[in-house]
Order: C-alpha cells, then sequence, then structure tokens
C-alpha cells in the first residue's frame, strides 16, 4: 500500500523547526508595530468573488482560487461557463480585503487607523522554487492621514522591526509615482503613453537601458530623443548627492509640483534623522512598483543578504474609494514574511526535559508527578516510556527537541530524582 | 453609491480588540502546551479533494468548499458533473491534515510525536447564531503512544491550559468505546446494531430515556427487555462511587476485557492526583462522541459557563493507517476554541500614547522624535496630527486604545516635554 501524502501541489507543511522560526519572526515585528501604535485585524480567507474582480488587484485576479457554489447538482446545462458556478474566491492579498474592512468598520475603528495584518494568501501560480501558492504576508497600513506623516512613520516602523529580526543595514529606496509623472511629461512622453512607459520602465534592473530603449520605441511609440531626455534626468537625479535631490529636482523637472518637492524634501529629512548603522536610503527614479493603485511616494527596502526587495509600499489614496464612495488616504509597507524568514537564524532551542519512565516498576502516575514537579519550575518536560535500547531511544530524542533527560527507573527515583544528564552531551 | 461591504456570508471580521482578546487566549494555552513538550506544526488550507473525502470526516465531508479546477475554458460540455470540476478542497477540521502529515514525515518526526496545532477550518454550514464558516480549531495530539500514558497527559495538559485561561473548574466526564461495545454486547445489542445504538444513545441528552428506547426498538430494531438491560448497567454504572467505578463495571459488564478495565483505574489514578479545584472528573458511559474513528477512551470537558462541552478527545488508533498503510496508535484532545474565547474577559489595554503635534509650527521630524524617545522608553506610541477641535479630537481618540496624550504645540516642547495626560480622565 503506497499512498502519496505530499501536500497538495505548490503548497507547504511546515515542521515544528520551521513553524517555531517563523513565530519567533513574526513575534519581533509585531513587538515592534505595536510600540507604533498598531493594533492586528483579521479578514477571512474567503471573499465574495465580485470582490476580488475589481481590477484592484491587477496580475494576481488571474490567479484566484475559485470556490464552486454549493447545491449545484449533479449535471450542468450544456455550454456552462465555469465562472457562473463561482461565488467566492481565496484573497490573493490583505491590501483589498483591508480596503472592504476600512470601508465596512470606518464609525468604529480609530482616526487616523493603523492596522497590521499577518496571514496567509491563495494565489493559483505555476509552481517553482521559492514560490508558493499559499504564503503569508506582513502588512501595515495606516488609513486616514493624508501627510507624508504616514510614509515617513511606515518607513520607521518597518526599518526597525527588520533591525529587531537581525536585518540591520537595510536601504530604503525612495521615489513618487507623482514625480515620475511629472518627469516623463517634462520630457515629451504623451499623457496616454505613460502607463505603459511605466511598465517598460520598471524592467530597467533586468533589460538595461538598452532594452529599455528598444522596447520604449519599438512597442510604445514613445522617440529616441524623449528616451534620451528620460535617461538623462534620471542619470542627474540618480548621481545627486543626498543632501541635494531636492534642488536637482527643481533644476531637471521644474514641472514638479511643489507639494510633491516638500512632501519628497520632508521624507529625505527623517530619513536624515535615522540611526545611519540601521538604514541607509537613497532616491531611485527608477523605482515603478507593479500595483496600479499607488498615488505618491512608493518604496523598496533592500538588504545586503537579499536579492531583490524584502520590503515594499506606497501611498494608495484612491482604493479605498472604490469600496466606500469616497476617497480616504492611506499609505501601506508589506514585509516579504516568506522571503526574510530564510534568511534568519532559527531561534534557539528552549530548554526541554524528558522524563524516561521504566513502565513495568514505575507507574505512570509518578512519572507524571515527575513531570509536574519541572514544570512547576517552569520547565518544559515530557514523559517517555522507555522502549528498546537506552543508546537507540537517546538517539532518537536526540534528533527532536529534547535538551536533557531524567531516567526514572524505580519507585524510589520518584522521591529521589536521580540526576538529569545533558542530551547532546550524550549522544553527541 | 451604496456597497456592500460586509465579509461572505457566514464569515467574520475581526475588530482589534477582537484580535487582541484571541492572540491573548491562544498564547496561554500554547504556553501551557508547550511547557508539556508539545510544538506546533502547520498545514496549507488547501487539500487534494480526495484526501478530503475518504470517509474519515463523516457528516463533515458534505461541507467542504471545493475549488474550480484552473484553465477550464468557457464553455463545459453538456452532462458535466460539477464534482469533475474540482481538484481541491477546503481543510473542514486538522485532525485529518494531521494524519496526512504524520504519514508523511514520520522518519523525521520525534518517537512520540507530540503536535499543536492551532489554525482556521472551514464548513460550508448554514450560517447561524455562533455558527461560522470559517473558524479555528486548537487541537494536541500524541502519535505514537500505545499506553494510557496518553490519554492521562492530554488530560492534564488540557484542563491545565483551561485553567491557565481563568477556567477552572472544569469537569473531564471519561467513557471508552471499547467499554460501551462490551457492554452493549453483554445486553443483548447484535454486533451488526451496535453503529446505529451508539448514534441514538449519543442523543440521549437531547431526548432521554424514553426517546432513545423508542428510537432504538422502532429504527435499530432493538428489543425492548436488551434496552432496559443497558438502562440498568448505564445507571448501575452512573451511580458508582468514584472510587468504585471498576468494580461496578466489573460486576455489571463482566465481559470488559482486561485491559480496558486497567487502562480505565489508570486514567482514574491519575485524574484523582489533579487538584480538585481546578479539575473534577466523572465516569459518563452515555458519551459516545460523534466521529467515527474513536478506538479506546473518549473524553469531554464541561465549564458551569459553557452550556454543552468545552473541549473533546480520545484515542483514534486506526485512522493514521488510512494514510500510512500501517497503523500507529494516536490520541487527541481538540479545545473548542471559538467557545471559549467568548467566556473569557478581554485583556487589560496596554498603555499607549498619542503624541499630538501642530503641524502647522512643529515639523513632523520633531513630533517623530518625541514618540520615538517615548519607545526608547518601552512606550507604546502613536503620532497624531492635531485637527479640528480638541476635545472633539479627544473624544475620538477615547474610542480607540490610546491611554494618554502629550500636546506638542510649539517647538519648544520637543525639548521640554509638555505634560503627559490621561485620555480617560479627560474625556470621561
Amino acid at each position: 500500500m503506497k499512498i502519496d501524502n505530499s501536500p497538495a501541489r505548490g503548497t507547504r507543511d511546515l515542521l515544528p523547526d520551521a513553524v517555531a522560526a517563523r513565530d519567533h519572526v513574526v513575534g519581533l515585528i509585531q513587538d515592534v508595530y505595536r510600540r507604533f501604535g498598531y493594533r492586528r485585524i483579521e479578514t477571512p480567507a474567503l471573499e465574495r468573488i465580485e470582490r476580488l474582480t475589481g481590477g484592484q488587484g491587477g496580475e494576481n485576479e488571474k490567479l484566484i482560487f475559485q470556490i464552486l457554489r454549493r447545491g449545484l447538482g449533479s449535471e450542468l446545462p450544456a455550454g456552462t461557463d465555469p465562472s457562473e458556478l463561482v461565488d467566492l474566491g481565496l484573497r490573493f492579498d490583505l491590501t483589498v480585503p483591508l480596503a472592504r474592512y476600512y470601508s465596512q468598520y470606518r464609525s468604529e475603528l480609530p482616526q487616523p487607523f493603523r492596522s497590521f495584518q499577518f496571514g496567509p494568501v491563495w494565489r493559483a501560480e505555476r509552481p517553482q522554487k521559492g514560490r508558493y501558492r499559499q504564503f503569508h504576508q506582513c502588512d501595515i497600513d495606516l488609513i486616514g492621514e493624508q501627510s507624508v506623516l504616514a510614509e515617513v512613520e511606515l518607513i520607521e516602523a518597518t526599518t526597525q522591526a527588520l533591525a529587531a529580526v537581525g536585518l540591520s543595514g537595510t536601504t530604503v529606496r525612495l521615489s513618487d509615482r507623482r514625480l515620475l509623472a511629472a518627469l516623463a511629461s517634462a520630457c515629451g512622453v504623451p499623457d496616454d503613453a505613460q502607463p505603459g512607459f511605466f511598465i517598460t520602465l520598471d524592467k530597467l534592473d533586468k533589460i538595461g537601458w538598452d532594452g529599455v530603449m528598444e522596447e520604449l520605441r519599438d512597442q510604445r511609440g514613445v522617440a529616441t530623443e524623449v528616451v534620451e531626455r528620460v535617461r538623462s534626468a534620471i542619470d542627474s537625479l540618480i548621481e545627486a548627492p543626498a543632501g541635494k535631490v531636492v534642488d536637482v529636482l527643481a533644476d531637471v523637472v521644474p514641472t514638479t509640483p511643489e507639494h510633491v518637492s516638500r512632501d519628497l524634501a520632508t521624507t529625505i529629512s527623517c530619513l536624515e534623522q535615522l540611526p545611519a548603522q540601521t538604514v541607509r536610503w537613497t532616491f531611485d527614479p527608477t523605482m515603478v512598483r507593479g500595483m496600479g493603485y499607488y498615488t505618491g511616494q512608493i518604496f523598496e527596502i533592500s538588504h545586503p543578504a537579499a536579492a531583490g526587495s524584502i520590503a515594499g509600499g506606497g501611498r494608495y489614496d484612491e482604493l479605498i474609494g472604490r469600496f466606500l464612495g469616497t476617497d480616504v488616504p492611506a499609505c501601506g509597507f508589506s514585509i516579504g514574511f516568506e522571503r526574510i524568514v530564510e534568511l534568519i537564524a532559527a531561534p534557539a532551542r528552549d530548554d526541554h526535559v524528558a522524563v524516561l519512565y521504566d513502565a513495568d516498576v514505575v507507574p505512570v502516575e509518578h512519572a507524571l508527578g515527575v513531570a509536574r514537579r519541572l514544570r512547576g519550575d517552569g520547565r518544559t518536560a515530557s514523559v517517555i516510556r522507555r522502549s528498546g535500547k537506552l543508546p537507540a531511544q537517546l538517539d532518537r530524542l536526540g534528533s527532536t527537541h529534547v535538551t536533557s533527560f531524567i531516567h526514572v527507573q524505580t519507585e524510589h527515583d520518584v522521591h529521589e530524582l536521580p540526576p538529569e544528564r545533558e542530551l547532546r552531551g550524550d549522544t553527541e
């Protein structure tokens, strides 16, 4: 009898050590966010399908796991469209449910509202290394704050959370969707070509400037001299000394709206206040970020130990309006939880005593009493019946979380505990 | 524009206070289980549909949320059976996935294996008060221990966990499936009528002895004199003094296998060791427990504050064999998390200072600096821009988790912090 007991394709089971590492990481992150006033909320895994397919999710909407309606009978009429059979879907992110949630409970929530979310999301992606169909997201959002206070607080809280789990030395990359639009207009990119322009620019780190210029010219119909002006403006901004970014911006993109420059100056000033050993920053006008809902500053965080970014976010002032009917300013930051958990050392083992007892001569009541006494002293203790050869049984325990053991061999041992012995010392 | 932003039918959103209460409860439970050597594992929400429909789940298998296969095109052939369109389902409990998990990773897991699980499960039940389509289960299981050590440890750990969350004074009800079968046989219930006999007996607390006798006679074909004998045997067992249960059993059901009596005596002896102010126990031969997979002792826990039981479990030595091909002894206990969380007082509020600042005169950098200083002292601090009339804004904060505030009105206030004021004192 050979049965396949692996988890469903693209999903994972987590062994105890993996769960302990994840709990450790999320505990540290949540402690930091809690000190910033963020409180955890939860939404259900299931959402009505029409909520998930409103266009806010971009490409992710094609990856929804869809739930069959109940009570469909056993034969469908000819030509049935499978989409008619669906009423629910599994959420593909935590931002769309948050927008619905805020719209529903707004009057009961603090203004502004600081939300922390940690939970699974599902995407029917083609399974590949490091990419799963169920994975956890870890988001903070500040809703109802229109000023750049939101951006700078989210950046500080998230870099602090990353430092708390051992990821100091992060670099924050900063840009602004409004500035990108002003830059593109100033360089002569027509308004209707801008969405495509940004999609191509977003590929810069993959295909380089030559690839970007070729794609803009051949597929987006943007003239070469326009692209040259864009590149030159971006180069000037990238090369600007840290203290001069806003001055160079005024020079290179004089049409930048005044409040955009002011916000940028404030964010930079706040970033400068953060301790340089934990956080550096850079202004990066080539960063676009995929999600269509961003409306202002956008940011990503990178770390020397990880390729790509380990966190990202930005302002999305128009998303909640699609649920509420009235726009509400909002800004969010998401830590790439599955990515960072792989970078972090496992937490230290707990102290854990195994109470081994010879069941032939020691009643189980007594073995339980020994363990109870140890737990009363704040220890972790499990009771295990002696079986087979002792070295072999200790070897098996050695592969577990047990750190020491007591061997109760006679009734007498219950009253005068035999010495506790290090498990590692005996087996390694 | 009026949009329905409620969660999907039968599911819930959780506000920050509700999440805090749940986290508090599960944290206390997990701390106790950890001290007993139980470690948390996770399985994915999605399982292959054929794993969920193998008969282990009883009635729950009719309530599975089923996932549509991807890439079905837009028109189905005539007469398609909807069940052919499904490849995955959402888990309806944590025990069936645990059996699969143990079978898959057995060689990497400690022997015996102590597992703790806390996570959502889904059932497409008709929504009604207090019953949800997504709810959390909280299970411990001890796999690989054939002796009654498993039963007594699970009972001790679970009653301790309940005491830790404030539910002392619980009563453990104890029975044994093997004893029930021996009792039924001894009284003359034919072997093939026993499954139906147990289903009817399980309704005793709802329909009473008259209802049970009528159903057994009319629907199960059990003769009235047989039912009278059963009732008389059960009455004798229920009336037996605590110290005499096993003696009475030998008298009333002399065919009880010797190891079943011995196990019962051991469990009772261990229950007697537990402090009577936190745990009482009773032997209850009328308890059946619905799940078909139980093979030995079964138990439930009740508390004066709750109708019905707040936890239940038992031995299921044959379930893992359906996944692994070899039987492995196993025993589990599940706390009714959604039920107990409603019985427990909310955790105390954290201390949380709001740093209110007048954005016209105080730069955001300075307000952030004030909050950073407070957090450095281990406080929780959030930064909030002053807006509108102060009393009204304080009123709005009063409905949140904020407990005190500092009002930063001038640049000078940044260096010499103005006094911190109790929020509640100002608004109530």
